[in-house]
């Protein structure tokens, strides 16, 4: 390891150790997505000075119960709040902007971002009363935050004016590449690659790559292609068509709306999110709209059906979506029918697969013809660069460290396992998990032993990071068998009960049809409390641990279900 | 439509219409497996005779909170119950037999099955204490069961022994294809295709063809190429083999004992299932197991690492299978280490995909390299036909009607398009739902105005179909925002209030960090007691359904959560 040594005119009496331990080092600190997908956040430390990038949610998974979404665990920047320099993003998915409104309050930190990723933040922002100042970069900007000179490199991705950043350190410079793409139909494409080549020969230290798609080998299919297909399908359409996609892919909103122009069609939107991105782009010229083409949805009624398109929401099957509205039939203006082609223009964020298929299911039994199905289908690209575009990336860059982001564990793993097979030193591609802190120092790289706390904080309602274990095992105990409350009124005086117990059980058993089971439990529950009041009386406390207990077999042994047993005594 | 009229010399009187009620006709009723993946069910009937295909059981879909498994409603065979001349299996796999011991002692009919299939229908009714006399065929085998004379036809799928039926009727041969695949490399395959051709010569009333993976082209990936890539794996590992498959799936597993054998390694078993699952094939002639090639798991730390491979459940990621708990250290024998190879040969069953995730990460944390991702990495074979082979038997079949089976409603739908772009008149491919009937009288077929009852029935423990709707509803609800439980105790002759109100909160707020919200909950339920009871004194009905109502508005401003709100009045 290099060990800056102090000029030899200088003092000589300070132990080389002790002065060691002040050398700065620059700091690479996930806060999210490395270990999940989602909750994006990474933090650079170097000196007095922080830099943040991305600041994303995370939806929540299956067993957490109720839970809205997931935020990052800032505690480590909230100790630190006078060294950030800014918030920088490098664009508008929820995954990597969703959680400001929640952190920017207890940070304060000047946020930086692209001119349609900022009219996302702002709009997500003011919903909150919050009134920041973003200032608005253009790819090819340079900042300076502090130590980091920041330079913003535009990439294609399903969100317009997606950007990488190259930060010069004084370590070294770090190549950050959050969701990217390489549609080599694009122009700007060859000139990334050929920045990335220009950056790699000058050296860069550490690239730090998204991992999503590492599984899958080649590259995703163009986004011309899926404009292409959806032409054809707007083409052999006889009645309406209704097509969604997410409200963010404007790339894909934009194809619609040209292939609409095309076929000589009308747009209806429906949808608040879908509403929201296409005013947001519209505005700030980053969608060009047809003149004319828009018609109100509560208007569509005058437009023959096959001069019709619907672009709405609901490509996850999300609850109260558009489509997943449309698909019930409990849609206001839209009513499926026979001669409907519904396009489902979007790939399943995994855990949707179930609700995607229900709603694609109800979409048939209602008559429509459904084209669903992502990239096999042609009618989806993924976002995501794949494995051979990663592995351009890596070899253009040329980096001496490799640190994967944005994937789970085992993408992570594959990730560095790919980098390790071009040209990055083995033991170089590092593994680096939420929470875990890389460290640069004197041009060496390392795990440091000690870690920040990147524990998961659980929004549900008002509440941020209130519901913990203990809230989320009790949600889970109930969902499966239901709750079993048993009320003792109990004479204080005497200790005797005073009148029969009462029972209330939820999500158990349907009561009025297990009447015979409810007054055995009664029994058994007056049989309990007399026993174990006899032996220690009053001590309540002991005697609702045991009825707990003996309840429980007892509801087991007659059910195979195990309740949620909830001994109350009232003393009166 | 013909009516078969009576002859000339036989009484005029009778209205046609009434007698052409009596008319025997063929019933094609499912129910289960026709709108979903699983519970595989179907009924036969001619007059007095009924024949029952498969009686499978299904998995709870996720808002099925705390449901073990569905199983078929049979109340349309309970009232018919003796007429049901036999029930007739096609294969062993656990959405085809699942539900027998459920469904038998109430209908008490003789079992057909291939010898392995009713190996594990037999061990699966053991368990439940039944005896049933079990009568075992053989592919290429005729029964004649009331008027329907049933032959066994062989296929290829991932159980062996599979078979599918040809029903002959009195309205014609029906056709009946469960799960099942052509596998090229096979023999028999080609037998089989040139069997369906002659019954096609011969004349095909109707065909019920599988449709689980009409969605995709082609063909799946030969058995024997995934043998191939197994054993290529076995060959280059360096340490420890674990694999896991479908613990039925005994052609993969005969694989694996056939590659260890010849690459001269060990094989422990771990995981009940798999066990349970090899024991009946080894003894009924199923399984090869080469000879000294078994071992005890207890004794596995005699063997060198490089010798041995650990047979495992857990294809799935199933909490407390044995690969899960090898991913999260809880295995009592095996603990993962650097330098184990995890072998998954299974794909994901939909609603699986974060388990098995959750699986391979942890995998990959202790230190294993994983293979996984079934079809695509050639180490899983998917034993249903994919469209290719769909299509090819509805070509050699011939069928004059087409009833898509083992599907949900969109797999169906696509179905019946391929059979109609096909050789299949246009509406004579139909989708048919569970507890439709689909009758064929004199020649012609169609769907019946009347439906049977085709609802799920819920087992949870030992309650089988007391779970409904509400106590779902009220899981669902507990599951998302808690309970909020008020108790009041109230003396009954002043109606006042005795105690200060109990709270008892589960799974809604973690109580001990919010006694500011439950101090004031308590103020404000004394008040909205008060309120009621001067206005309805003793209403109690009235002042609960109050109290919940105002107190859920409560709560919803405080917390932004719906706890499910339970007031209990205790009268002392």
């Amino acid at each position: 390891m290099n060990i800056t040594t102090l000029p030899s005119n200088g003092p000589q009496t300070k132990p080389l150790k002790v002065f060691r331990a002040f050398t700065p080092r620059l700091r690479i600190i996930p806060l999210g997505g490395n270990g999940e997908i989602g909750k994006n956040m990474m933090i650079y430390e170097y000196g007095d000075d922080i830099i943040i990038v991305d600041c994303g949610i995370m939806f929540p998974r299956g067993e957490m119960l109720g839970i809205d979404f997931i935020i990052p665990n800032i505690a480590y920047l909230e100790e630190r709040k006078d060294k950030i320099r800014g918030i920088v993003f490098t664009h508008g998915h929820e995954d990597h902007i969703g959680a400001i409104p929640y952190i920017w309050p207890k940070l304060q930190a000047p946020i930086f971002a692209t001119k349609l990723t900022a009219g996302f933040i702002e709009a997500k922002m003011t919903e909150f009363g919050q009134q920041p100042n973003i200032r608005v970069v253009t790819a090819g900007d340079k900042i300076q935050l502090g130590v980091f000179k920041i330079e913003f490199i535009p990439f294609s991705h399903t969100f317009l004016d997606d950007v990488g950043l190259a930060i010069n350190t004084p370590e070294g410079m770090v190549v950050h590449i959050a969701d990217f793409k390489l549609d080599p139909q694009k122009l700007e494409s060859q000139k990334v690659i050929e920045k990335l080549a220009q950056m790699g020969e000058q050296g860069v230290k550490c690239l730090l790559l998204e991992s999503t798609n590492v599984e899958y080998k080649g590259t995703p299919v163009s986004e011309s292609v899926v404009h292409d297909t959806i032409s054809a399908i707007f083409k052999r359409a006889k009645g309406r068509l209704i097509v969604t996609s997410f409200a963010s892919s404007l790339d894909r909103i934009q194809g619609v709306l040209n292939s609409a122009a095309r076929t000589h069609k009308k747009v209806a939107i429906s949808g608040r999110s879908m509403d929201k991105a296409i005013n947001i782009a519209m505005n700030l010229g980053y969608l060009k709209v047809p003149r004319g083409i828009l018609v109100d949805l509560r208007r569509i009624e005058h437009i023959p059906d096959n001069q019709l398109i619907i672009l709405c929401t609901g490509s996850q099957g999300e609850e109260y979506s558009a489509l997943v509205r449309m698909a019930s039939g409990e849609h206001k203006q839209v009513k499926i029918k026979k001669g409907d082609t519904v396009v489902i223009s979007a790939s399943a964020i995994p855990g949707n697969e179930r609700t995607i298929s229900d709603t694609v299911n109800n979409l048939f039994k209602e008559g429509a013809d459904v084209f669903y199905g992502s990239e096999a289908q042609r009618i989806h690209s993924s976002g995501h660069a794949k494995r051979d575009e990663l592995q351009l990336v890596i070899e253009k860059v040329k980096p001496e460290y490799f640190i994967p982001i944005h994937g789970e564990y085992r993408h992570l793993v594959l990730h560095t396992r790919l980098a390790e097979s071009l040209n990055v030193k083995e033991g170089n591609a590092v593994v680096l998990e939420d929470g875990q802190i890389f460290e640069i120092q004197s041009g060496t790289g390392r795990i440091a032993n000690e870690k920040t706390d990147a524990s998961y904080v659980l929004v549900d309602g008002l509440g941020v990071g209130d519901v913990g274990n203990i809230v989320l095992r009790d949600r889970q105990a109930m969902a499966k068998d239901g709750i079993f409350v048993v009320i003792l009124t109990v004479d204080h005086e005497n200790g005797k009960i005073v009148t029969s117990p009462d029972i209330i059980s939820r999500g158990f058993i349907y009561m009025r049809e297990r009447e015979d089971l409810v007054y055995k439990a009664r029994q058994e529950v007056k049989r309990m409390f007399t026993r174990h009041n006899e032996k220690y009386p009053a001590n309540w406390d002991f005697i609702k641990k045991a009825i707990r207990q003996e309840m429980g077999e007892f509801l087991y042994k007659e059910t195979e279900r195990r309740p949620m047993i909830i001994p109350v005594i009232i003393e009166v």
